[in-house]
């Protein structure tokens, strides 16, 4: 991970400006023996000449062999050690949101879920109801309140929402109450440690008033609720780095990381491409010093197994990525979080292609263009996602000598 | 190191099958400045068409620029960090000959050697008796009592055997007995710290009884006694990685590692080549989930400085690949423990020629065959030994994704 102490004495504000592009899921492979990469097959003629320019890599989320989920491989990209640091599920979806979780309270992810007349879970996801249908439901949770807590409710997406608790003494070690699968009943909250019993009934207090409000408001008549989490106190981008820093991302679970580290959350809309997002990039560009933007369809359609789906997404940023080269940043970042490769459909532990691009101070290598196989030979070498920003730093102008 | 407390609750028993091939002292150096290595000079073919579709890369055995000895590279190999677990050669030569060690028991490496008259040493290998010579004078040491302890001692080969002492409140912290040269007597038993005296009072006990027994048996009169440790207490494979594991090895030494890590030791004939070990991999390939193959000439002839020869051993592994690639293994491993540059006649620090073939998810490189040079830019990169395990385990489905 960036070595905060080290960094500290360092770090001068030069006032080089860092943009750190993460396509979500970005590394692949290849279909067939003598195949390309998603990345490879992709037509990027802008990567491809900021890979020929610049220093390529490949980056290694957490560790060999450890496909990350896109929390802990953020937060190693942004310079956290991700397995010192873990982020609960509950704090994530909740932050992403724009819920401010602050330190003591309780994040929850919540799903409604069908019950029959005996309290029997017929269907986990309420039909998958739409979001608008979510909603109306969140409202009469809203209208649950419970002695010595303060408790916020918001709709997330589909039948998911996310709860806070704030108060004293509260405690997140509780177990999931969604028994994972149908004909049982939904569980009651459980404390994991003693320290966490108050909490753990407050919670089923709040779980009996929601089947109160929710009854017959089928297919969502009940609730569970998972990833009990707390605020995990991470050191912020300004501390650490003497970044100013702004998130520019479509997906809450993004926001919600890099509001924890203290970025701002730049306003988006879920319909963004690409392209609107690099422009909202510049329209914010004057104020900050680093801007974080993400663009999740590269994950998505790997997941979804569809090859030229993931290539046409990768093929639509390259298409954008003039928007953010006519901001003259002196340093540009694109790389992933880690790979989702078509062939697997799922995060793997591949390591991810990585391109750096600082006209100033690159080390130019023997990349020709922007994927896997090019980035095996590169200027970076393979190394630790969690050390790339000391590397966006150093060719910001932004650290001074070690020692003398 | 493999990180065993992470891997924990990611690992789970997806059926994926895994060979891990080693050619003891793999790497090599070329003799002229513009030479191949050992490897690259070996005509390989059904290396190089793994290498050509899978992934190739170096392993650093301990760090850079250490030479290992084989107990620390295989302990690397294994997935330990061979810094942190340590096993005396006492320890590796008894569990190699299959004396089970325990808990609290110290195990010792003994040589028969010659002295004259006056006990002065005038052969520290007593004329390197055969091995039936040493065994019949190891039927005299079995004789020796000494009381409070039981004592097993079972000869290794030529002038070398084992001693194990098994009781209450033995230490192993005590000095070689080997002075390392003639004309001078064998040393005494000498505790390194206050805990191991009670322990070299008892081995003196035994020494001056060996001399007795051995009196008038020359060349072998007398012993040394070196590698004073206990059983290093490493974590099982079955337990850090679930893995239900075999090895198939010749020589006592590795069988003697892979024992401690938990591995089941298949029976093998001395006289094994590569093709007959191969073979014992397919007898048990269906009881296990993990195979450790070891061929040790690779080294021996490296160590000789016989660069033709240790050209040819790498040959015959190769003719007899296909017998392991018949089992169709999930993911196939073919390394070595180190390098043993027949130019340097010795262990040494560079970094292991690595491939990785693992079909379904394999990364392709631009490695066109087997050698240190397409190592060099392959997709495995530079990487600790210690982390092959959690690739294996990672390309074998044996790993759920960390975090969400």
């Amino acid at each position: 991970m960036a070595n905060f102490e080290l960094l500290q004495p360092l770090l001068h504000d030069s006032g080089g400006k860092i943009v750190l592009l993460v396509m979500d899921g970005l590394g692949g492979l290849p279909l067939t023996p003598d195949g390309l990469t998603e990345l490879e097959a992709a037509h990027t003629p802008n990567m491809d000449r900021l890979a020929k320019e610049g220093s390529s890599g490949l980056s290694i989320p957490v560790a060999r062999g450890i496909a990350p989920g896109s929390g802990p491989a953020h937060l190693a990209l942004f310079g956290y050690d991700p397995i010192q640091y873990q982020i609960g599920r509950g704090v994530l979806e909740a932050t992403g949101i724009g819920i401010t979780v602050e330190e003591g309270d309780v994040a929850i992810r919540g799903n409604f879920c069908t019950v029959d007349a005996d309290g029997k879970i017929t269907d986990r996801r309420a039909g998958r109801i739409p979001t608008e249908e979510g909603a109306k439901r969140v409202e009469l949770l809203k209208q649950i309140s419970i002695p010595g807590i303060e408790i916020t409710v918001e709709a997330v997406q589909d039948y998911r929402f996310a709860v806070l608790l704030r108060g004293q003494g509260l405690n997140g070690a509780i177990a999931d109450t969604d028994p994972q699968m149908t004909g049982v009943p939904t569980l009651p909250a459980r404390a994991l440690k003693a320290e966490a019993e108050y909490t753990a009934g407050l919670v089923n207090q709040w779980l009996a008033e929601a089947a109160k409000v929710l009854k017959g408001h089928e297919p969502a008549n009940m609730v569970t609720l998972r990833g009990f989490a707390m605020e995990p106190g991470l050191p912020k981008y300004k501390d650490v780095y003497k970044l100013k820093a702004a998130c520019v991302a479509v997906y809450p679970m993004y926001k919600g990381v890099a509001r924890l580290v203290g970025m701002d959350i730049i306003p988006t809309d879920s319909h963004d491409h690409p392209g609107d997002e690099f422009r909202r990039v510049g329209d914010v560009w004057k104020d900050y010093d680093f801007v974080f933007t993400h663009i999740k369809y590269t994950d998505s359609r790997g997941e979804d197994g569809n090859f030229d789906a993931k290539v046409k997404v990768i093929e639509e940023v390259d298409a954008a990525l003039p928007e953010l080269l006519k901001l003259n940043p002196d340093v540009l970042i694109i790389t992933g979080d880690h790979s989702t490769p078509a062939k697997l459909k799922s995060h793997s532990w591949h390591p991810v292609p990585t391109l750096l691009w600082a006209p100033q101070t690159h080390m130019p290598d023997r990349a020709q263009r922007f994927g896997e196989r090019d980035c095996m030979g590169g200027a970076l070498g393979q190394f630790p996602a969690s050390e790339l920003m000391q590397l966006a730093l150093a060719h910001a102008n932004r650290l001074a000598k070690f020692g003398a």
